[in-house]
């Protein structure tokens, strides 16, 4: 079959690769669409190798249709050959099939194309994961997801209101907050005319502390928001775009009893992922 | 009755309080002996009062017979009048008496004094809940426990030995860790002539990560020891004795999925105490 690789030079090359061979809880999909992930672009730079078992090209989620089923699959599961599927990866999206776990697939939600249902695993995948896996989010609670206008945040946002959170976000411009006003947020901190600290602060102050965090950021924000979080809070980092280190206040972490977690979705467990 | 009140000079003094009455979920226990807990000294310097609902003086643990109990209690247990036990308090224990959830008694083991049995509570309940509930202990992993001397070590170590863990500690000088032998530690690192991280970062190297550490000293050393946890480690900070700052490395804590968690017994409630 034909993947797309990435040469030396970092060009994606659309490549003649093996064929997969599903085991027998595995599934073949004949791949229709495939998302592109900032998973993704590291990986192309060499900077995030998939986890082990998984083909070695670019890809974290897929749409398309069940090609053939291996004995356990078909026994565990409902699927049929000719089922349209999405799938969460942990690799190989990009080429024309992929063998997959029966219990990593999801049926296509009514009235999507195949292009929209494959970006759907991923994004809703880390917003459950970290919301309600690690964060057991609860209705009435705050939740701060910063950088609302990523495709993570488009879902996680939602997703958080709709199970009936409070929901605070930050933004670059005010451009880009009038463009995600659909999504909601009870707050959106434009970040170029106010320091996101100094809101969560002012939110603490009002008795309106943080219970869970879904952070892309990082950076020295982070230690500086830990005072604001709820007694038993929980703040996730889910990549370190605004930096690597940060200056954590142990006195708060521990009063509180804070939870501060790094969390990828892409290195966890099969098991994890099937339970997700 | 008489309790132990600290004065304005911070002077202990034999005072007399009010009876403690009874709740209907409640036990009435004659104290024979109470402990002393660092958490005392702390009270005492006005830095750390007791929780909601608990008597102002200090005392988080005792040992006594049982001189009265509410009906709920006597419902849901089979304590009776005249039981010899002991029991975690959130404060009071400096007292004659003291009015305790019945689900927070525990019968005082075969052979020991009511002095001996007065110790147990709260070593045992913060070594139990923090490497186990909090940490998720294996036997054959690694439980790093500094500040080997202390007497929450003297039974957070052989507890974790017992449940088949590998234990590092430290200490700060020869003759303390000759002193310590009897508990069996692992590794004992010699803080004086070793810095504890080098020699955590040695073992990580030689394949021997740190999956759980129950840590009561904190500072510089916490952020610098997270490289050399093991994947999905959890780091559980229960006092900051060396520091109230550290710096976290986030990309560690990140592709590991590392929870960093403070932790205090005393501030949790009844139900999650009766639980461990």
């Amino acid at each position: 079959m034909k993947a797309i690789l990435v040469d030396p030079a970092k060009n994606l090359v659309w490549s003649d690769v093996p064929d997969p061979v599903i085991k027998a809880d595995e599934v073949l999909v004949d791949i229709h669409a495939a998302a592109l992930n900032r998973a993704d672009l590291l990986q192309r730079q060499g900077k995030y190798p998939p986890p082990p078992g998984w083909p070695e090209w670019m890809g974290l989620e897929v749409s398309g249709v069940i090609a053939d089923i291996g004995p356990e699959a078909a026994q565990n599961s409902t699927w049929q050959i000719g089922d349209a599927v999405c799938a969460l990866l942990g690799g190989g999206g990009y080429a024309q099939r992929v063998a997959v776990r029966y219990d990593l697939l999801m049926p296509i939600p009514r009235g999507l194309t195949f292009a929209e249902a494959a970006a759907l695993p991923e994004a809703f995948a880390t917003s459950y994961l970290n919301l309600f896996i690690e964060g057991h989010l609860q209705a009435g609670q705050t939740a701060f997801i910063p950088a609302g206008a990523s495709g993570l945040a488009s879902v996680a946002i939602p997703l958080a209101k709709a199970f009936g959170a409070r929901v605070i976000t930050s933004v670059l411009s005010e451009p880009i907050a009038a463009s995600i006003r659909h999504l909601n947020a009870d707050i959106v901190i434009n970040s170029a005319s106010e320091d996101p600290v100094a809101v969560l602060g002012r939110e603490f102050v009002a008795g309106r502390p943080i219970h869970v965090a879904m952070d892309c950021l990082g950076g020295a924000a982070l230690g500086q928001s830990l005072p604001f979080m709820a007694h038993g809070g929980t703040w996730i980092l889910i990549s370190t775009l605004a930096g690597t280190t940060t200056e954590v206040p142990l006195r708060d972490l521990l009063t509180k009893g804070i939870h501060l977690v790094g969390s990828m979705l892409r290195n966890r467990t099969p098991e994890m992922k099937a339970r997700i």
